[in-house]
């Protein structure tokens, strides 16, 4: 075996060269006297002519058969500006089948046809398309990229445990029954963050993994039962030191794997200006629009229904598009109201359109002069110009604006494919309340540390208590969340109460890693990053499966090995376990 | 926080800068108006001095609360030669009491003398001992080597599921239970083998990962329920190609981390040449001494015990030692002989030793002068060298000479600690009789490739068909295995016949794995290399819990966490599962 070329590397300066190729029949033509094979390898497909002399060695070859062929590079008569080979082929002079193949059951093609179920179920001939292919090699650059950069910053990585203990927050934990404690169970994590910050108490200073986790979630299509994370953690820190490791470690990624330019530090917007301004925690800033508080204007006005809603404490609201009103008639906006009162309870949804003679649209003849005036002014509106307007309780508002927002900026084609915008949130809500448990919990992690200023609202207002989380946010979608941490054991304890928990309780509850915290715990604080998000995010792609080498369905069935499935009652026995038959209706 | 120097990494050339530090507490020395504090981070330790106008500020100061410190460096008086800092001081100007800590339960230092049980519960305290924090650092050095050595030659990581599918063959698997498909299971993967064959399957054709693997192993002291594996598959390829690709790993990790110059290629020995000369598949090379064969010297002996063993079909081997006779008196020489009898069934073990007026020893009086002389010539004996005899059946032979070439090579200080000698095991059997199971099963697994000369030997002569199976062997420890494996469907289902079982029962077994081998399978190959067992050899330790951060016991037990533990019912409800109760007896 002495392959000299990748296949698809092959180009006009190999011309008269003797190669010595491998690969797999992707098409095969029969012209009588010549039959062309376009043969493909991990690098590419090059065209391989068998003349007359040859076709006899290769007319049982079929697609997918394993050649290994040595000829002669010549260039072709009409080349194929598709292929990026597609200025030579290779002259066959030799040619030895490997291994036959029967026919494939999916198309092997980048435009394949194939359902996506019969391609999981063969998901070893699928990984054969060159997209998947180069999203795995995206992934493996990512992570040799991510690496090298921590490292060279002094990060160690540390492999921890995924037989694990089971921690009682959070989501569900897949479970592991020991054969050796009868009745005992590991759990697999669902990150390593109690144990980075061990790993922290344990001296480590500069942490990271490239991390396994685990949710026994119902899944949603972005989700898979396991998942990868790029989990980091800091000694002696704030958030300046974690936004800076965290923003060269994108430019690297950026720059290393799509040759992109970002730049040296990424904007920062607390939770609440952010929910003001863009009605989510994630917004896309690739496109402005922001929502604008029009609640001043309707002080005093006559409208009896914006008069009501500021009696009752609610806002009024507008976002506004250029140049786009009169591509949303009566029933499109109809629709959009629709939208955000079954999405989010919003009561209606107002609308202006900037007309040659002035402003038209829903509200138009319920308004005073001074109102338009100034919402004219407000906006800046030119003609043509459309403004929704929603007024009800803050939190509908910016839910139902925030998503128009989105959804117009898509409808309207808005949305810089080519662009990345990085943005920072900051100053999180501590907690939230649950209506569930009518207790106030932590919104983040009961370990996130309070802003300084905040800590003193701790028992009197819990909910305008800031803490040090943060997420990271790439065109809309949230690429990362962490947080600083807290060191301090008696800011611990009242963050329990807080959320009405003892010490006793939480130590019940969290165990031996409270106990970690009495020996010497340093300030630290850390993120973790969603691997697949991030690869998804640079291949272009939204669906998760094509970023993963062997994936689960959307309901965690792994069609390629039909598990998860029965096992031998030999091996229930040794485990001391036995299935319960659920009742049809659970 | 402008932390700007690590404390151990200061030395005369700061001497006069005033440096910003942080760290823990590994010492204190009260003399009144003087208090040193030795203070830890992740890089060493260095001495700070707080002097009358400092003493109050770190007068509550106890072991292993966290500083900061602002300092002058200044040159020591009397140096401590000890201490990588030991040159200098540091004068406090600053402290910040960043965390305090209660009285440690174990001695954090290199030379603790807590009990191995109490580290491990307090696993967070104990991984701050620097010799844990560089065998850490050591382990990750490691796998940045292997990443890019591979990574610059076409191999990309990819990671493979951890929820997989239970295979019966092997050793015991870790159980998942389904939530969503009640009585159905995933299983931890013992190795991704069957997964890397995929890849290769799926085209990617330079594959690796730094694998997580599982078995539910009664433990030995070596072993760890989790373990990771250096897993690495290649098309295209024979045994040459694989061995190149370990071998320059190898010699970049060697030089990478204890500059360390390995040679160019390893030495390579036929599987039952080894045996024969070394009497293991896992000789230590950094010692000669190799077994001996005698059987010819004594084909017309008249010493009955020797001719009757003979006659048996057994044979006659020997090692020697040279200038050690003289330390082995009858009472060392019986425990040797106990020692084979009760670790290897051996009958008797024979000695003989060179002295000034020849050969005297257990059967110096029955072997004739002509067998006297044969022997001394063939092992060149020189006055006081010993030689240690068996006679036995072959299996047994070697197995003994194979131990007691160790053992003596120990007790006598032969073994070079400063030395790495690797070796290639080859041509390892492809069958093995299993006397449980009462026919022969595969020795590596059936999906190594048998050697093609021995292909016609599947079923006439099963014992004497070698494999394409190898070991790389590292100082007498097996470091890694593996194999080129089968690509060819047919002979796939001889190697199934020949360990008797049917293609139907192969698929019931190995199902969709050895459907994928219908479309179009390259030649493939591969090694699994443990990355515990390589990071042990480098730092020097026995001791598998000295490489991994949160380890178990020897029972599988982690003491830290305690786990595994008790789940909620609730947990139990939704998996669908319940615990029986085992009997005592069991």
């Amino acid at each position: 075996m002495k392959r000299t070329h990748h296949n698809g590397t092959l180009r006009k300066e190999q011309i008269g060269e003797v190669v010595h190729l491998v690969g797999w029949v992707a098409k095969r033509r029969n012209l009588g006297s010549l039959v062309f094979i376009d043969l493909r390898d991990r690098s590419g497909i090059v065209q391989v002519v068998f003349d007359e002399t040859m076709t006899d060695a290769v007319k049982e070859v079929r697609s997918e058969y394993v050649l290994e062929v040595e000829g002669i590079v010549q260039a072709r008569k009409d080349a194929n500006p598709k292929m990026e080979t597609g200025e030579i082929e290779v002259i066959a002079k030799n040619v030895n089948i490997l291994n036959t193949a029967n026919t494939p059951p999916i198309t092997i093609a980048d435009d394949t046809d194939s359902l996506e179920d019969t391609r999981l179920k063969y998901r070893y001939l699928d990984l054969r398309r060159p997209v998947l292919q180069k999203n795995l090699m995206l992934r493996h650059q990512i992570c040799m990229i991510t690496r090298n950069t921590l490292s060279e910053d002094g990060f160690i990585e540390v492999e921890t445990p995924i037989l694990a203990r089971s921690t009682p927050e959070g989501a569900r934990d897949y479970l592991v029954p020991s054969r050796i404690y009868n009745g005992k169970f590991w759990a697999l994590p669902q990150s390593p963050q109690i144990f980075k910050q061990l790993l922290m108490i344990g001296g480590m200073e500069r942490y990271f993994q490239i991390a396994r986790c685990f949710r026994d979630e119902d899944l949603r299509a972005d989700r898979q039962p396991e998942f990868t994370q790029i989990d980091i953690e800091m000694s002696f820190v704030d958030e300046n030191d974690v936004f800076a490791t965290v923003e060269k470690l994108m430019r690297n990624i950026f720059k290393g794997t799509i040759n992109y330019d970002l730049e040296e530090s990424f904007v920062r917007i607390p939770w609440a200006e952010c929910m003001r301004r863009y009605g989510t925690d994630k917004p896309d800033l690739r496109y402005g629009n922001e929502i604008v508080d029009l609640t001043d204007i309707f002080e005093y006005t006559e409208f009896q229904i914006f008069k009501n809603i500021q009696s009752e404490g609610g806002i009024i609201n507008g976002i506004c598009f250029e140049n786009i009103a009169d591509k949303y008639s009566r029933k499109n906006l109809d629709a959009l109201q629709d939208f955000i009162k079954h999405g989010f309870k919003a009561k209606a949804l107002s609308y202006l359109k900037m007309e040659e003679g002035g402003l038209n649209g829903s509200i138009a003849k319920v308004l005073s002069e001074k109102e338009k005036e100034e919402i004219i002014a407000r906006f800046n509106l030119k003609t043509n110009d459309l403004v929704l307007i929603v007024a009800d309780q803050a939190k509908i508002v910016q839910a139902s604006l925030g998503a128009l927002r989105v959804r117009l900026a898509h409808e309207n084609d808005l949305v810089d494919q080519n662009q990345y915008r990085f943005l920072w949130v900051t100053d999180f809500p501590m907690f939230e309340y649950s209506e569930e448990e009518a207790r106030y919990v932590a919104a983040h992690h009961p370990f996130t540390a309070p802003k300084a200023e905040d800590v003193d609202k701790l028992f009197s207002d819990p909910e305008h208590v800031s803490s040090r989380a943060y997420d990271l946010v790439l065109n809309g979608y949230e690429l990362l969340s962490g947080s600083i941490r807290i060191y301090d054991q008696e800011l611990q304890a009242k963050v329990f109460e807080a959320i009405g928990l003892t010490l006793e309780e939480a130590k019940a509850r969290f165990g031996f890693f409270l106990d970690a915290f009495q020996y010497g715990t340093p300030p630290h604080g850390g993120v973790g990053i969603g691997l697949e998000r991030l690869t998804m995010v640079l291949a272009g792609t939204e669906n998760i499966r094509d970023v993963v080498a062997f994936p689960t369905t959307n309901s965690a069935m792994n069609l390629m090995s039909d598990s998860p499935n029965v096992v031998d009652q030999k091996q229930l026995d040794v485990l001391g376990i036995s299935i319960n038959k659920k009742e049809e209706d659970k």
